[in-house]
């Protein structure tokens, strides 16, 4: 895969070259994953992806922006449901492939009003035992 | 994409029903993104790849384990490095695409030594205007 994958009129040359994909659109467009947390709580929010004009746009705008894989479209986090989250930092990950959004949530992250993607069901509980191996 | 696409002998069949892909193997088996958050200090420390017996392999033993994109294999984090992943619990995502797990690492989670897989490049600084639109 080439280094200029993410080349993109919106995106810093120098950062598009350190991008590795994640995932890609159905019309082979490269993806990353973008995880967002919490920059007060700590909680983790949600997962997404981002295109490179995602990227651009969240950089930019301080507005988190993702590429929804369901609509197929740019998704400004919270232009529909008021939901916004205000990006603190940015971090990108070791290969290149997951950014990290510290946000400010102004709302439930979650589409099902919940205050994050991952309130919805457990798998493994904290228990007696936690942090050891079974 | 079928429900039963993560059926695997090692998995419930009602949690791999729950299931759906955010990826897939080069043989085309099914993936979930998996985020590994530090119980205690809160941090992300990596996002990685599961497929169904890395995902029950976690869930049975409490011990972080991974589907290898770039080895292509099973990866019990820390099986050769020592820096294991304890995990205290996991949670699935609303879209049933992303686990998160929250673990209590036995050393750094990347491989260059960092605390964080996200310790490498900041792409956007906490600064004046932090969380408001620019």
């Amino acid at each position: 895969m080439s280094a200029v994958e993410f080349a993109d009129a919106s995106l810093d040359p120098a950062l598009a070259a350190r991008l590795r994909p994640a995932g890609h659109t159905p019309d082979g467009r490269p993806l990353v994953t973008a995880v967002a947390q919490d920059a007060d709580s700590g909680r983790v929010l949600m997962v997404a992806w981002m295109d490179a004009s995602a990227l651009a746009a969240t950089l930019r705008t301080r507005e988190a922006t993702y590429w929804s894989r369901s609509r197929q479209e740019l998704w400004v986090k919270g232009a529909t449901s008021g939901n916004r989250q205000r990006v603190v930092d940015v971090a990108l990950d070791c290969d290149g492939d997951t950014v990290l959004l510290r946000v400010r949530p102004e709302g439930p992250a979650c589409h099902t009003g919940l205050t994050s993607c991952f309130d919805t069901l457990t798998l493994l509980a904290a228990g007696d035992g936690d942090g050891t191996a079974a």
